[in-house]
């Protein structure tokens, strides 16, 4: 049976298809409607089977819905969400995917109707490819959600999220936005920012002496360029202090090159094999 | 036919025993021999059938041998191949698979018998995973074998090099000494040095926050820390010049976050996109 009846997926890109082919493939909603503003975009998501039908105009698309889950870039979900709020009926849950979450609840707890339906929320998934061509509906399976409540979110917004980011396989963390955002700056921003440095300084004429290292040191470095800006500056202020704890282990590294010291490099490195090592990935699952 | 005669594979880890395992599926020599010091590993290269017989002895090695290829650590491995040379016979190749060159190269080079025998390699191809149980016949498919011959190498074994790790099925690329060096300084030694700074510098209790971003930026992290001090040592001047390039552009992403430049973060992510999705893999195949 359809748990979670219409649901609307704001923005039909990577991660919106992925939930629509995620909802579809396990029947969890009696329709899902695509709403975006690029009708060829919206054509393709439902050419790939991640929407039932398309909406251009909001007040259309969130009309009768159960679900509204806000999918674009992280500049643009507050105002969405403002929208939605105003044009959708009162039982509506709205959750979001953004990679930031202090500014966004912020943004949304300002306005009452808003905060009465949101529930913050960011799927710790997600891959360097982008649009719905991408998408898979096996996303987010045994992946983290960080649901991101205060104490002016409702109880059942609350609930609802999370049966909902559940249904799609994922397991939940809650968390407050600004230690997600903390946690992020380390965990995702800046890997992001550091493989677009790398890739930046090393010259194509010796790609072909690349190999493995290279390959998934800088792979999330084709990812789209102005979702990464959007993220960045969503965040600027821990992204900078990760930025500085990493400029500060790049001097020790580089200091005890220069002092010719093998057993510091060998000490250097063990410290980060050994937190490494303690990564388990799928969440849960052994060292990959 | 076996084209190579006896093969003695100096040192049995992840490289060595994956050269062991390609010459035997293969059928491309008559005998491949294990030499170390540990007979514990020797026993384990033989079970996993990557040497036919093991030697604790280095003149029993390599009596009677055709082929020595050294896989040992960096800073080892001129002082093996003085030794190769000084008991191995007339007709000996003396290859090796370290990922530095010029100083092993200018070591071998004193010695006129050593430099008879020698043509330096760097197989462009490993894992972070050690030893011989992380083998694999299939390690040098498609990748790039660097060669690094100079005036004083004798064709002849240039000729047998090119050849021996071709029939592993590699594909050669010859480039001066110093120019390997520096240009793996850059596509190798760096990528190893900033995912082990990276890896230092997230904490742990955040892992449960970290994906597909962290993951692959940080995989070579947990390579051997000794494998690694020594390569890096063995080629400080050109790492750190590739730590300074890349420092300098660590400060231009860090200046563009706090002027909140959201066109310079755009442009500074599209020029290293750029780079990236020039980056075949394996070589000549397609962006991964």
């Amino acid at each position: 049976l359809p748990r979670f009846g219409t649901v609307v997926i704001v923005g039909v890109g990577l991660i919106g298809g992925s939930i629509g082919l995620a909802l579809r493939s396990r029947g969890l909603s009696s329709k899902v409607v695509g709403f975006g503003r690029d009708p060829a975009k919206l054509d393709e998501a439902r050419r790939l089977g991640a929407i039932d039908v398309a909406a251009t105009d909001l007040a259309t698309a969130v009309d009768g819905a159960d679900v509204a889950v806000v999918c674009t870039p992280v500049s643009k979900i507050a105002q969405d969400c403002h929208r939605i709020a105003a044009l959708g009926p009162d039982r509506l849950l709205i959750t979001d995917a953004g990679s930031t979450k202090a500014e966004i609840v912020r943004s949304v707890e300002r306005d009452p109707r808003a905060r009465s339906m949101f529930c913050a929320a960011h799927p710790i998934a997600g891959s360097e490819k982008q649009g719905a061509s991408a998408s898979r509906a096996d996303l987010f399976d045994g992946r983290i959600v960080a649901l991101t409540p205060t104490d002016l979110t409702p109880e059942d917004r609350v609930r609802r999220a999370s049966e909902f980011w559940r249904s799609l396989g994922a397991k939940i963390l809650t968390i407050e936005p600004g230690d997600h955002d903390l946690a992020l700056a380390y965990t995702s921003h800046l890997p992001h920012a550091i493989a677009s440095v790398l890739a930046g300084v090393i010259p194509e004429r010796w790609l072909p002496l690349a190999a493995g290292a290279y390959r998934d040191a800088t792979r999330v470095a084709s990812a789209d360029k102005g979702l990464w800006a959007d993220i960045f500056l969503a965040n600027p202020q821990h992204l900078r202090s990760a930025l500085g704890d990493f400029r500060r282990r790049l001097d020790r590294l580089d200091a005890l090159l220069a002092a010719g010291d093998a057993d510091g490099l060998s000490a250097l490195w063990a410290e980060a094999k050994d937190i490494r090592e303690r990564f388990a990935w799928p969440p849960g699952d052994s060292n990959p």
